[in-house]
């Protein structure tokens, strides 16, 4: 079988992370490895792992004959001239979320891609969870029978960078956004509607910018579920990433992960760890698992399972959540601009 | 010590466990029970526990000098009159929820008691509940920082009867009532704003009489925390009575009770029984405890627990929840009536 | 229903307790209660509750015909002397465990209760814990299969006083015996071998009166299963209880209770309470609920749930450990003296 | 830094897994593997992983320069006279557990490693889980104090083949072998007295043979300490490995690895997924990092976390066990032939 030859574009913690699972695929390639500012250690780390080209121009990955897919890992601003690029190169895409701050632009790319005939895959790993997979599996598997209400809690450990949450796009575009698109998936039904509540209880840094840092957002799915996300920036106990499908027979929840099962018992009480720290820990597994995915969708001619559609969809919801929270009021999905029908 | 006297007017099924819990306290005396619809039944039932006197008439308990408290156990649209009128008679009162469907009766009811300087406890019994309790205590004990949210779930097992539907006031002030004053109680500030989402996706009997059975609301509190409450009529698994509260140094959440601490395991999986029915034998002991406080606070000349402003705040929540949910908006408090300050 | 005359025999901690339940039951009537010191505090502690008649002589107990079964609850060395002569009165007989240190005094004692023709229940609370039920219902239901192993753990919080411990008759007589019966309930086959392990790990007082504080048994059902106990006299997490069951088909355990349902998340970790102190708040259901049966046993004349052979069993097994822990050796029940057939 | 070369001899299930893992680290280079019926599946197997060299003669690879360590990794009867050959010829060695059936052969190859001065690490993986090493490191850090009670549960999910029966050694040397090491590993104390009962209850083909299927093994460590081992050959809800360590300030428990965290709530109750299938699955990461150890410690000259003592002590205990189910009898250690000192 032939091997499916990758380029990354963006050697960041999250390329890196890609770059790593994808050499434990036996059936892919890195061919390619891009940053603009590739440097000797960048070079070394290439050259031990056998990557046999690295370069500072994302136009030398498109470029290369050997590349057929190109993972999109750079910062969010170069994802839609990088998408077209690569559409017009013939590439498939692998591309981090959000695709970009602007519908429009969001639009504009995913037609690109549609042109092509290229396959584009939304990196929501969160999907590729085995705990989240498992209450997917119990929803459509008729287990709860038809689902009243998707409960979503998200919380980061600590909150970033006063760098990053300026040029974050805010917290729904940056954070919930991942939730939004979880809502999707396991509702199975678009949202109609939003409603955000949001506030700054953690540091005043967000509020410097217009932004939140606690948030409880309800959405209403067209197939009449309801659905509640509460986010924070910080909680200090570690990622507290769960769900609950509450539906006519039954629930469903998804607990978090911990280091270890081991409790202790003593005079004051009976303690565990806390849950494993940050995305890295939770969603290794699932790092792995979406990148095995789009490969293998590549390899088989399959449709990708989360596809520029999605990415679309997940920042029209966050959108929304945005003007709720500035005008004070639910807003419906209509009066967000649309993939044209 | 001198026992108190009382007297109970409503002998349904919650003014005998008032009756069964007033009887297990060695400094409450339970002198006269009324119910409209007193017969033999009632006659020998109290009989059996060495109750005195039983009438069809409530002025008959409220003329007795040695009835120093009445419980008001009837229907919801007496408890106003019934109210004013043991006020008048310098009788302490204890009332189940809610005071009334319309707040400017309730405020009326409040000024009557008010004025007969006699104390009124309204029956929000999950605040007795030893689980919340150690929320509570948590919270104000600064385990948990600053509270930045609030999450109470709170399912039924089971819809009510279609009568009991068409004169419930609604599940904001039937049911979500009781997560009102929860709210109020853990976060230990006022609600500010309201948004509520309802719909009926369990029977179409509830829209019927413009009601949900299942609802989503959204708090703001005066201290900046947020809170969320999901409401069910029908959850098949059981009771679901569930709090977590979230802030700026940790969680502390409450789960469910079960009938029993055992687990089994087999080739299906691990398996445990579902939680504790409904509110009966989740709040059995609560509802002692609710009662144990009362009399304590009437020996004790001290305040009681739950006022008749609590009383009062729970039911303008309910009716911003209602307001939200008719209008599509939030609903600000001071949309609200409100005590006269 | 006439109701059923009880003498209690002893009122220390337990005696109490018993007559507090027995007074919270409609079928009961506690008419006499006895304390070789009873003082002004037991006849103020009885009036308070209308028990009629208080004496420091169980032989006035005994001569009342308004008596019609009789709880013996004084110290152990009393019990047979006691149950011989309750027995000659036609008294009905609830006795706390053991029966005696001596099994050939204990064989004497059931003789004379069985030519008297009354029933003789042994306090063995344990069985009536709703926990330990459950995985009796579960096993006798056939949910594990047939019983492969049997594990008690049963561990006190706080090691009892000097004076206790010389006269208790060792850990296997005193403590161990509930689980031998425990064992005997679930595995519902007899005992056939005994081993056991003990030492001295917390308190050299122990091994003053040639006693352990910490043991592990061994036992062979005759059915063929095995079961292992393990005790400790000082459990600083609090009272220690469970039990695991494992079969052909599956497993089932019984985890300790809890005082509420509350857990904590911090950066520290997660944290919930330790479980409940000690049997008297464990248990208390289970002895509210010994006495319930006892009691409705009496008014249907059926057989009580816990009989003279159940207590005289489980001395024989406790003996038999107190031998293999002596010698050395794993000790058959033969070896022990056994009601004669 | 130089890689450690590694042969592997014998190819089956656990000898690919080693080489799997040892692929992943960039410290080894595995040059060689030997398989007594290495054919062409294998050689692709190699090719594809660009391992060199395949053989089926474990004299070429102990001949053989660039192989520094060697895996042993065939069946028990060949480790003695391969650890002597190995440690002749100058090579590290890992072997799988046990070293042989006979004390006085896995002595002799012991004293060979020995005078050699050559590393010998045993297959205990068990001790690189991460649960049982924070169950480890909360006793040697002083959570629990003095530790009192060990308890272990070790059940496999399903029984071996009759072949597999025939020449396991039996349970005691081929399966609690391993609660063994778990023991002496989480005591920090070495076993002074063994006590087992065992029995046939789930297939009379272990009795065919001498064996057992469930065994219950007592414990008394040198420092005071006791220990209770539980196994069964078949728990039909997957492989089940626990450790409870209870001590003077507390106890702490290692519970099962399950497939997730979901659990689904209905009418018929509470559910989650049985534990993960048995040993691949469960110890997957203790596999990979007893490997990531042995290069490790190769590499740094360090000794190795499991050595030959180790694996002596273990067979050992299994013998004591093996001659107290066979005499009926505790069996003091010294009864065992041991290292001359």
């Amino acid at each position: 079988m032939k091997k499916i030859g990758i380029g990354i574009i963006g050697m960041g913690r999250i390329g890196k992370i890609h770059a790593e699972n994808l050499l434990r695929l036996p059936g892919a390639n890195v061919v390619s490895v891009c940053d603009l500012y590739a440097g000797d250690e960048l070079r070394s780390w290439a050259a031990e792992r056998g990557i046999p080209h690295v370069t500072c121009d994302s136009a030398d990955v498109l470029a290369r004959p050997d590349v057929d897919a190109v993972f999109i890992c750079s910062p969010t601003d170069t994802h839609v001239p990088l998408i077209r690029q690569a559409a017009q190169a013939g590439k498939h895409i692998f591309c981090e979320k959000p695709v970009s701050m602007d519908v429009h632009d969001t639009i504009t790319a995913l037609e690109a891609v549609a042109r092509a005939g290229v396959k584009l895959q939304i990196g929501f790993n969160r999907r590729f969870d085995r705990n989240f997979r498992t209450v997917k599996a119990n929803i459509s598997g008729g287990t709860i029978g038809r689902l009243h209400l998707l409960k979503i809690t998200s919380r980061d450990p600590a909150p970033p960078s006063e760098a990053y949450i300026r040029s974050s796009g805010g917290m729904f575009m940056d954070m919930t956004i991942h939730d939004f698109d979880m809502a999707r998936f396991l509702a199975a039904s678009e949202v109609e509607e939003v409603y955000a509540q949001g506030g700054v209880l953690i540091d005043p840094v967000f509020g410097k910018y217009g932004d939140t840092d606690t948030a409880v957002v309800v959405l209403r799915f067209e197939n009449g579920a309801f659905g509640v996300i509460d986010n924070s920036r910080r909680a200090v106990y570690g990622y507290d990433q769960r769900v609950e499908a509450f539906g006519a027979e039954g629930c469903v929840t998804a607990d978090n992960e911990y280091p270890n099962t081991v409790r202790t018992m003593s005079a004051g009480g009976v303690f565990r760890a806390k849950p494993l720290y940050f995305f890295l820990e939770r969603y290794q597994d699932a790092y792995f698992e979406e990148v095995r995915e789009f490969v293998e969708c590549l390899a088989e001619n399959r449709p990708v399972p989360v596809d520029g559609r999605d990415g679309l969809q997940a920042e029209r919801i966050a959108l929304a959540a945005k003007m709720s929270f500035q005008q004070k009021r639910p807003v419906h999905l209509k009066e967000v601009p649309a993939w044209p029908t």
